[in-house]
């Protein structure tokens, strides 16, 4: 999940007067984004920093992101004319990402570095309602009233995710995490449908790489079983599903991340503790298990909250065998 | 589900230049906007017009609802004080809602009318919030952080959300609904130890009554279980659960209610056609099934897909017992 960000009094001030994906684009600054909770909180993994739009935008798209409301597209996609204009992907277009995951392995020595990119439904939904949205109404019409404009339009995305993917492993990337941030608004039917074929397209992709593939969505619940078939060696939980609960759902041999409710660290430390606590013992049915939060950092989050919650964690880490 | 709204344009009509709650305080305009839905689709049951922060606003609460946004509330509660501050309930306040409910239950004659409030969790979000919230870190911060003032403002509300409904119950209402849009945002263990009492408060307070009380959320598939022991006849059940899963997670002898997703209307007619028989398909295992979409009425529907769909329902459906 995201670490960097507006938490961290450090990240706002390399961002100042630089735009979100400007500052996914420069080397100097992913690498010092991406290092920062690393530094401070002592986290056992750094996150790359990007945004799950930027290898649309890096290949040519007319996006951006709005603060304060997310990305937004200049053209809608509507029908096939729109899907053949999204360039197929280009590792000559991302060569910045090699770039910074080079730097970060190196500097990063035995701290190991996940990558991720957005899933092909995700994608979609930005492209097709031009921003952010509630409902993804356009979205949902399109997948069901035009099936050959979505298959094409999640095939292209499903090329662009998985290249994005393999460039960052090539790079060095330790790990890498398939982000489906929408899909927990799907139906399992639908979701099984007309997504996870994509996703698993993807996940399939770099399957030959070699490196443990994380699979996450908000609100996927009812979606863990299906997700968790696209082939991945760990599903990401969010806060709704108790880890002894989703263990249940997903492949056997298959590791759980999470699940902390990110909206917790805003309440008094023993609370944070309890309920940090309350996660690990769920956890105990859940062998693999890597903490984590439910969600990204919230942008109003103490990180002095988040540097001892990691203390905490590490304080009750079973013994690594040697 | 709220059936009544901007995608008719005799809605937009009536409301024009009439604010939200200003309109729910009016008589001949909840008649008149109840009345709409029952004239146009033939819909087997009509809902109330109102809101759920109505009565909040009638006790007095320096509340609006601003366009575009949601309802904002003048002075956030932090603390004992603030909870102490909301006026409990008075039916004297609602005058307007037992004279509009005694004029459709004239008008109605045998099509019934449902009733609703929202559930204490979902409107101490709005009060603790300020306004809509995408992640509740106020509310659940106060919730874990400050039980005492939680368990004050959760009986407060409880206490206004079951007066409301036992007004409209009285006034002739055949079945109400207990709205807990937000609830779905919570884990299954917050969702016990903090929402379930008070909710089963306010069911258990007009179980006297006798009429049938429908419980919803949004995205609560993981609640079912817990919201369904709170003292109620039907579960609502969002698009996200197939109505069989769901089946097995409520109590023996409950109905369910849905669960078309809303968004699927935008569609063309034989995607909704095959879509909501999939629906009633999977209805086949819960008996007494309610067919409703998975939630309101999206603005920019098409009244003439949902009459379309009330017909196709109508002809569906199995042959009553005379």
């Amino acid at each position: 999940m995201r670490q960097a960000g507006r938490s961290l009094p450090e990240y706002r001030a390399v961002r100042e007067g630089v735009a979100m994906l400007d500052a996914c684009m420069r080397p100097d600054l992913i690498i010092e984004i991406t290092m920062q909770p690393v530094r401070r909180h002592g986290v056992d993994a750094a996150i790359l920093f990007s945004d799950i739009v930027l290898p649309l935008k890096a290949l040519g798209l007319d996006l951006d992101i709005v603060p304060g409301v997310g990305p937004v597209i200049a053209e809608p996609i509507t029908e096939l004319a729109g899907v053949d204009a999204i360039p197929a992907f280009d590792a000559t277009r991302v060569d910045f990402v090699s770039e910074a995951v080079t730097g970060l392995v190196a500097e990063l020595g035995s701290t190991p570095l996940i990558g991720f990119a957005g899933a092909p439904y995700t994608l979609a939904s930005y492209l097709i309602e031009g921003g952010p949205s509630k409902d993804h109404a356009k979205t949902k019409a399109l997948m069901h009233g035009a099936p050959e404009v979505w298959r094409a339009l999640m095939a292209r995305l499903a090329g662009i995710s998985a290249g994005f993917l393999r460039v960052q492993i090539e790079a060095g990337a330790s790990a890498v995490q398939l982000f489906d941030s929408w899909a927990g608004g799907l139906s399992p039917h639908d979701y099984r449908k007309f997504v996870l074929p994509h996703s698993a397209a993807v996940l399939g992709a770099i399957a030959d790489l070699g490196v443990p593939r994380i699979h996450f969505g908000v609100a996927t619940g009812e979606l863990l079983a299906a997700m968790s078939t696209a082939g991945v060696e760990v599903m990401g939980v969010d806060w709704r599903v108790p880890l002894d609960r989703a263990v249940e759902r997903v492949q056997p041999g298959q590791a759980l991340q999470g699940n902390l409710d990110s909206t917790l660290v805003f309440a008094p430390w023993d609370v944070v503790e309890r309920e940090a606590l309350r996660v690990l013992e769920a956890a105990r049915s859940a062998p693999g298990h890597i903490f984590n939060l439910g969600h990204g950092v919230l942008p109003g989050t103490d990180p002095d909250v988040l540097t001892r919650l990691v203390d905490l964690i590490h304080s009750q880490e079973m013994p690594r065998e040697g």
